[in-house]
């Protein structure tokens, strides 16, 4: 039962109606990204993470990564599917042509990612910091740095990592201390350990090329003395090819509760001279800033990976719906059972996911079509403002759809009843993979906080409320035939704009503002996913009024409509119940001491 | 970090305060039961969980149960921490004195099943389900039948399982097919599989004694044919020792999401021959009736299980958000990493676990005192009032307990950022066991219908209404000094009231209740959880207020008026957010096709 199918038509409706193409295809830098050919391409990256990476999912859970003679050992199916993801170029779709990349938005990009994240969640994050590694090259590295490691990262042949975290550095990333020490050839020698390092090690590519934050000798403390280094596991020769092997191993993998497939790593470098060779990126101390570089692109990676993988779940659970029998239908036939889809409660659960992950999906759609024209747009004051849009979006994307991407597929195990618990049936493995995507990239409340105190101060706040207002104005035009949507939406604007205005209010007593943060992403998310897919059924609607429904059929166009008022009349209405918690202030959550917490 | 300290203050403040044992240790059956020596015995409760039990809990995921030589081999930890179970009598709490047992109210047994729950839930259901096979026989087996079994599974000698599922039947029992059919000497001859048996087999016991669902020749169709056998694996001897081996056998055992070292079978009843002997209990086809019999007892002890890992999870994420230290809190200094408990977020988290978790367990325990009273009072009006009670909080206790179990579960590993991830760390296996409790005994979907199909209706809706009203009643008389709670709580009534009405409006379009059932269950949960803080939170209030703390100190005291507080004030507020759904009737859920459902 658990097989994947891509969501090619919902996306193309994304694309076509809600987060539009056509707006970027219009710009000298995606002239080539055609609508046509972008459906072409996600028919064949769909069909792609279908047939080729979906089947490798189970095997992957059941074998895991392990470590073997002193390396990391993926599933046996890996290698043959990557080989041939290297082969069709599927990682270098995003990046730039001058580098061997395809060119194409990240909007475009994006779409791939989520369906090869459904197909497997634990193979995707090997590609997904490759490319993270290529966008942060990319924009720091010297010439020589770019030609040496970035076409070889751009194709897949070679794969790259993001090395952060330390046991005392988490969230406080400024807390690290891996040491950089210059020789005095112009490289440098680094000693440390980092943990949790995604694909760390693996056999998958001919080399690893480790992005390493660490510190120089006399580095200001915190965040400001951090540097950013090039470590490639095997330093390159001359003419290009892998050579000597460098001073950084994997010490050891932690066994997890989900993508068992995908390594994590304890790295450890320069435990065997004097120090593992490295390269400095850019100018010393400045490592957090080329990280912020990646930061948005990073972030909404993993809020993708909400969705995808709230999307596999999904699927899963409706095809069991359709297919599994259980007591009598509401129009059932005495003693006869009913197909599961047929009772009310089991409809409300596929709806909610159905209805949460279109939501998801326009929002991290949005998102990457800001980012897109924050960086290529042709005018200078819509790319400042679309990148303000994008960084504002983020959070949003990144904690909202992981949330549901964890609460969805729990929605999933419930539909499949007892099988749901059965490991063999695979949904478990959704619920547990999903677990993951809430605490990395920025734990979701790190999220929270960055919403409320680095976004909402853009421009003075300004710019939040001419996006709320944007909102409003978006929402007065849906036609009476949507009445029972944009009523629904402006109620849940009003929400919103009462609760942005209180933290407005309250921005003298910061904890104050902190103690409601999560909620009100919360609440903010909602309304925008709400909007977006507002926006689809307006053109879902007019499609279906003006007789002219292009490539979609009526019965599709008219279920957006639906799904879009079963969003805004069923659950956007949630953020009635978040308002309290949004605006209550810190004290309560000071005033148990924690001996008191204690049992 | 992940050891258990069992809430022993907490309990004794429910007990004190909110469900008073007093009103129980009043009634002929109880007297014994008085408050001092239910403190003491749950005290050696608490430490015989913590103590012997908590540490097999790694074990026990690790090793898991397996099938060695046709036979169950559980974890080895398990086999001596039961004999020191059976051997200190604690599976006999609630039994009935004359079959060896404790004799004392369901209300304290249940504290007991709660710290064996959290110590290691995967080895509370097997004393789960004995204590459920003994509830069940000593309401409707003959003499001879209560003098072979009940006594030694009272003491725990011997265990018991329930056999109701088949692949075609779960939620819907009246589609069970195992045969069963009279033999010369009065007994049954037993055909069919039964799966996902909890602790179907195992090496704990001399015996196990199965209660099985089967049909006779001849029986009506449906619910109305079924009749309960008891099918021991070992025949009884007439010294009452265990005798010549049953034809029933383990043919496989589930791989899990999680409780990894419970066992759960598929069982074959006579594929050796012509079929397992059986003993029928009471009359042929009353098998659904005599089921329903424990079926509040049953479900409440899957309720309790929410709070048990929950309580166990929490207190984890409490030990790590005190030690684990990042970032600046509001109060460091430049350059200090303060324990993360002092971030507002992190607080957020603990405070919706701890507030959640005691509104849980208020809810569970004044079920079981509902229950107690139900049985016990000597006015036989108010047995019948309390019997109503318990049936309408029974479905909350299962669903509403077990779906925060989930969530709260979620929080914790949250908490406890990567690490949460990491399996050794323990806090995945309490999200991964909670995920259970949801589904099994009556899915929650099962419990929202039975809560509006089944409990509303009761005196014409009557019942459900004077409940309101005392709910309303109490609420009222919470003083000035508790106004934030009071108000808080007045308005979640009256939200409660709206769609109880709204469902009692709509009583002739039954699927349009069903539709809401799910949110309408949560809700009213959510203000009986709320209503029953606060009658702790005013009696806290007065014992302060009167300088006469009793056996509990201010500051705890205090602490519990903050806590019912944060609950009424910050989280029953959600209930604002179900509304629309609760009333929103069916048509959306059935207005696409399943067709636009899929990709």
């Amino acid at each position: 039962m658990d097989t994947y199918r891509a969501p090619v038509r919902d996306v193309r409706f994304v694309l076509e109606h809600i987060t539009p193409l056509k707006a970027l295809s219009s710009l000298d830098a995606f002239t080539h990204a055609e609508p046509d050919l972008v459906a072409g391409l996600l028919e064949e990256a769909g069909r792609f993470a279908a047939e080729a990476i979906a089947p490798t999912n189970r095997d992957g859970d059941n074998e895991g990564a392990v470590i073997v003679d002193g390396g990391v050992k993926t599933p046996d199916s890996f290698k043959r599917v990557y080989d041939q993801y290297v082969e069709a170029g599927w990682g270098a779709v995003q990046h730039p042509p001058e580098y061997g990349g395809g060119g194409f938005p990240l909007t475009v990009a994006n779409v791939v990612k989520e369906f090869i994240t459904s197909a497997n969640m634990a193979f995707s994050l090997g590609p997904l910091l490759t490319t993270g590694a290529v966008y942060l090259m990319q924009h720091h590295c010297s010439d020589e740095q770019l030609q040496t490691y970035v076409p070889k990262l751009v194709s897949g042949e070679w794969a790259g990592t993001m090395n952060l975290t330390e046991p005392q550095a988490g969230s406080d990333v400024g807390a690290v201390t891996t040491k950089a020490v210059p020789a005095d050839d112009g490289t440098y020698r680094i000693t440390g350990q980092k943990i949790y390092i995604t694909y760390g090690d693996h056999d998958l590519t001919d080399n690893i090329i480790h992005l390493v934050l660490a510190r120089l000798p006399d580095a200001p403390p915190g965040t400001k003395g951090i540097s950013l280094f090039i470590v490639p596991k095997f330093l390159v020769n001359d003419d290009g090819s892998p050579g000597e092997r460098n001073d950084v191993e994997v010490v050891s993998l932690e066994h997890k509760l989900g993508i068992h497939a995908s390594p994590t790593a304890v790295m450890a470098y320069g435990e065997n001279g004097d120090g593992a060779v490295g390269y400095l990126v850019g100018e010393a101390n400045q490592g957090m800033r080329q990280m912020f570089t990646m930061m948005n692109d990073a972030r909404l990676g993993v809020g993708l990976q909400g969705v995808a993988i709230a999307e596999r779940a999904y699927q899963q659970a409706l095809a069991y719906a359709q297919d599994r029998r259980q007591g009598r239908g509401p129009t059932s036939e005495p003693g006869e059972q009913a197909p599961i889809i047929e009772h009310a409660d089991v409809r409300r659960m596929l709806l909610t996911q159905k209805a949460s992950i279109e939501a998801m999906r326009a929002l991290c759609y949005a998102n990457a079509h800001a980012l897109d024209l924050g960086h290529q747009s042709a005018d200078p004051v819509e790319r400042e403002q679309q990148a303000k849009l994008a960084d504002l979006l983020t959070p949003l994307s990144k904690a909202w759809a992981t949330d549901l991407g964890v609460e969805l597929t729990s929605l999933a195990v419930q539909v499949h009843g007892g099988m749901g618990f059965v490991e063999e049936t695979g949904v478990a493995q959704h619920y547990r993979d999903a677990r993951i995507a809430p605490i990395y990239e920025g734990t979701n409340g790190i999220q929270a906080l960055d919403l409320v105190g680095r976004k909402l101060p853009y421009d003075g706040g300004a710019f939040v409320k001419g996006y709320l207002g944007d909102l409003r104005t978006e929402a007065a035009e849906l036609g009476d035939d949507l009445a029972a949507i944009r009523d629904a939406l402006v109620d849940g604007i009003d929400v919103l704009e009462r609760c942005t205005t209180w933290i407005f209010e309250h921005r003298e007593q910061p904890n104050d503002v902190f103690a409601g943060a999560t909620p009100y992403l919360r609440v903010f998310a909602t309304v925008v996913g709400a909007s977006l897919l507002a926006r689809g059924a307006k053109a879902a609607q007019a499609a279906i009024d003006s007789g002219d429904t292009g490539s979609f059929d009526a019965d599709f166009l008219a279920a957006k409509v639906s799904i879009a008022r079963f969003f805004a009349t069923q659950i956007l209405p949630s953020v009635h119940g978040h308002v309290a918690s949004i605006t209550a202030g810190a004290d309560d959550l000071y005033a148990v001491a924690p001996a008191s917490l204690a049992p």
